[in-house]
């Protein structure tokens, strides 16, 4: 791993937007991307994009602008993509379902080794090719394949005791759905996602008659700037 | 409206994570909140948190904090939530009904006026009271009851497409879940959410053994910083 110098937390929330979009130009065909192609679609500006860009080594060219699949490559290395990221879900409603089927939670590194829930109507069921699973049986299961990461996607009022227990059975991290602020230990990564922030942010820009910044794009830390 | 001061769109991001906290707060019964008590809760410091809300004017007293609710009447008018905000959803698969469901969808100034799926297992059915109608019907629908907003969470294929009709009936913002990237008229404000970018953070800090900042909560504006 080259570069001892730590990237800074927003270039880590942009790199996911830049590896998207990469992603989708190499589909499409794309050789080259410019940092100003790149720029106009992360909806950021074109130095912000190369210096982001600069924090995984110096590999663009001049002029010709950067070879699509190598920077994908770079990029997916730097967010450990390239590793295997067991995940267990809890929660298995209609957002745990969504997020179970979602492109990014079962390609690109992720791979679901445990879904959990506690209706009868829904454990035993699969989705997606996997076994939904009582909760009762989340510590042995966990056992055999260890998550490393415990995604949170229940109702508020079971979301601290689910989180503990995923804890307790040695996840790293967790990712946190439900409306509820958790409490973890410090050496647990949380993260989490309000889907309704965007939503709040628009009603914002609405009200105010101010334009918000052209097609940005994700779900990330809005408490770092 | 006091401020003619423009707020800065990180500012504006954190807003909602604000919100959301003392909402909690105001929930548990508490009266008053100090910046320290709101920065922890949000995973940043208090000065930032302290600069955020002063953005909003002046009512913080030094040394006995914020009155709780009153802090939230504010964040909520800032915000927008004090107004009426119509909006369409279209794609009712498994997260459509998890946005139709999600609190932040239904209250605080957000109203479901429409929901739109084009799977026959889907239309005619109810989502929270709201009749699911076919995509067919978009445009007389919405021309009865105009949405402010529309939501699209349909498969990545159609989501242009979707995008184009919604914006051709007269949404003022978008709001995209489909893993695409969408164009949209310069007037139309777009907002994007990738439910896979946290992840992705995540396995940035757990595979180069860095910590994340603690509890940053939110889905919000990885572009802008």
């Amino acid at each position: 791993m080259p570069p001892a110098r730590r990237i800074p937390e927003a270039t880590v929330a942009r790199l996911p937007i830049y590896q998207r979009l990469l992603l989708e130009l190499v589909r499409s065909g794309a050789a080259t991307v410019s940092s100003e192609q790149l720029a106009t679609l992360a909806g950021v500006n074109a130095s912000k994009v190369r210096k982001d860009l600069s924090f995984l080594g110096s590999f663009g060219t001049r002029g010709s602008g950067y070879d699509a699949e190598f920077l994908l490559g770079q990029i997916d290395r730097e967010l450990g993509l390239d590793q295997d990221w067991p995940m267990a879900i809890v929660g298995i409603g209609n957002l745990g379902r969504a997020l179970a089927a979602a492109p990014g939670f079962s390609s690109r590194g992720f791979r679901i080794c445990g879904l959990f829930d506690v209706d009868p109507s829904v454990v035993g069921t699969r989705v997606r090719g996997v076994l939904v699973r009582h909760v009762d049986e989340l510590e042995r299961v966990m056992a055999e394949d260890p998550p490393a990461i415990g995604v949170v996607a229940t109702p508020a009022g079971v979301a601290q005791v689910v989180a503990d227990r995923l804890v307790a059975a040695g996840v790293k991290a967790l990712l946190n759905f439900a409306p509820r602020v958790l409490s973890v230990p410090e050496e647990v990564l949380l993260r989490s996602v309000d889907l309704s922030i965007e939503l709040q942010v628009i009603s914002f820009h609405l009200s105010h008659g101010t334009t918000a910044p052209a097609a940005v794009d994700g779900a990330a830390m809005a408490a770092v700037d």
